[in-house]
């Protein structure tokens, strides 16, 4: 089991820190875990001047996983568009061919408080989105910024789906949606663009292979709409990269506590790439104060989708299920009655709950 | 002020005629106001043949502004994609040069109880989302579905804006700004998108001609976040067509009460088509059950924006305002307490209170 660990900016090397005190207790019980570190992002800049380096390119590719901590910090805003530390997180994705990213949004019960939604709109909240991540408008070419026919400067993008990129992700959230309640919703805008128009035609051509799964369509401004006004309705989601951008962001908020919510982003034969759904944070890094749990339960994930441990995955998220009914909190998701602790001290509760 | 009225499909009818005798009211107190009715949509295509046939494009493009109840429905959905109602309303939008869409979302306090947030997140919610609507990868060219060099399948699609389209919307945003807080949020998604990389560019440049408005710049998915975590921080928005589609329907959801929000979609000369945020409605058409305040508040934004009769646009909110403190509630809006009324019952109450 190679991993690759990369750090990152921000808060990002200590909540690293902690997912792999967690990864050492389980090899010290027997899993041949192996670590090694590089840089990605603005660290692997300052380093190497390159956001995704040849040397963490090398390790990355020759590992079976690679665990994330955050990109991204405002010393990096203004270098040119290529070194900056986002191009290192999109480059990997690329470069590892990581097209399905797996986005939980769980509420925890015992979370409940911090969402802004009322307890009964998401209490029970567990919804899956499955995000298309090596396509779609953010690789599309042709891309640019230029002078028009009329003399005018414009800028454009192209949003671009091939078939096959279609297909292998609808496989993936198909199994998913078979794994769990066998309901699949995909979104698209299919009333206006002709790239969504034929996502959603091939999501119908491989439904058949999946008579169990019952699914559904839905325009991407009504899902935007449908995730505040009832977002238990979701079990499922699959959608193409830019739309994902977005609805994963919303739906995880709805929980109220991002510090929580892992991500996996894989390629056709499982390996993976595994982070927190949430940022670098740069206002408390260095401070012991980021929440870890997100990054502990991305190492959970990457042990139920690249190693097949599924024990060992239900065994990180018990214990992490464990420091919450004990109350600790990190201030992120603190409130008054528990147990406020830093980002270490969660560490040393969930290494004790192991 | 002649007004073309497209009733529309579904609801659209109902919803309308409940608008017009608001109008109807103002004309008899003194306002010189005509109206005349074409179809659009699903009705224009069971009529004409075509969702904007030329009979109405002739009575749009001769109006002073447009009315419109709201298009769709299922029985159109077979429709070859060029006849389908939604196309109507895209072309109309485009052949009137309507670039500047503006949709508030506004929290009633009589309908707190509505939202599915937390009251203390959403009381007093005030924002104006302005949506660019002509432009981006609605309208951007090239555009199909084909086969590929590979001898694959493929779709795509366009995002394109042009420096003066930008433009055009900045000015309209930042008047707006100027007029309420003198805030503004431009989304946009510049560390992925060289089109949103411009569309930021641009906004920077024109905010100097505004030197009192605060412009600020978010990512499209952390606009999705915020909107759901703090609401309240937001005044004025402006972003793109599809980003716009997106969050003004998230936006609009975040009070609980999407019968409520009217829109606006005007012209450099403020010319303008003014039509509720919600759609059809195919189940309860036909049934007097819709609720036809937003499109009374429409007309009132049209008077406001197009004819410059703010006294006469404050009359139409004033009433609407006291209808709903007097307890009368359609049924999308009802609760334990109040009195429930029909779509011409609450029609009714609107008139009385004028
Ligand atoms: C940092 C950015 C390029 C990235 C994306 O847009 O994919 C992020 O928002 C995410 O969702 O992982
Ligand atoms: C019906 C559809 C084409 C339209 C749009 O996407 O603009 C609608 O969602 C809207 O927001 O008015």
């Amino acid at each position: 089991m190679k991993i690759a660990v990369l750090p990152g900016d921000g808060i990002g090397p200590e909540i690293i820190a902690q997912a792999q005190r967690v990864l050492e207790v389980l090899r010290s019980d027997g899993l041949p875990i192996e670590m090694e570190r590089a840089p990605l992002g603005g660290a692997a800049y300052d380093e190497f001047g390159h956001p995704y380096p040849s040397f963490t390119q090398n390790l990355c590719r020759d590992a079976d996983a690679v665990l994330l901590g955050a990109v991204g910090g405002p010393q990096y805003d203004n270098l040119e568009r290529a070194l900056r530390p986002e191009r290192g997180l999109l480059a990997i994705r690329k470069d590892l061919n990581l097209f399905a990213n797996l986005r939980p949004a769980i509420l925890y019960p015992e979370l409940a408080n911090a969402s802004t939604l009322k307890p009964e709109v998401v209490s029970g909240l567990d919804i899956m989105i499955v995000r298309e991540l090596t396509g779609d408008i953010y690789f599309g070419q042709p891309r640019g910024i230029a002078v028009n026919e009329l003399g005018e400067r414009e800028a454009y993008n192209t949003m671009r789906y091939s078939e096959g990129e279609i297909r292998r992700i609808a496989h993936v959230a198909f199994g998913i949606a078979m794994k769990r309640n066998k309901k699949l919703c995909s979104v698209d805008k299919a009333n206006v663009l002709e790239t969504t128009e034929f996502w959603k035609e091939i999501m119908i051509d491989v439904a058949r292979e999946y008579p169990q799964v019952e699914l559904s369509h839905m325009y991407v401004d009504n899902a935007a709409m449908q995730l505040v006004r009832n977002p238990k309705q979701f079990d499922v989601m699959v959608t193409g990269n830019i739309f994902g951008d977005i609805l994963s962001d919303e739906a995880s908020m709805l929980t109220g506590s991002i510090g929580m919510l892992p991500s996996a982003s894989l390629d056709q034969n499982n390996k993976g790439l595994y982070e927190p759904s949430h940022g670098s944070a740069p206002d408390i890094a260095g401070k012991d104060l980021a929440n870890p749990l997100a990054t502990i339960l991305s190492a959970a994930m990457m042990l139920r989708y690249t190693f097949n441990q599924e024990a060992a995955a239900q065994r990180v998220e018990n214990a992490v299920k464990t420091v919450l009914a004990q109350g600790y909190r990190t201030a992120d998701i603190f409130e008054a009655g528990c147990e406020k602790v830093s980002c270490s001290g969660m560490g040393d509760a969930v290494v004790a709950a192991l």
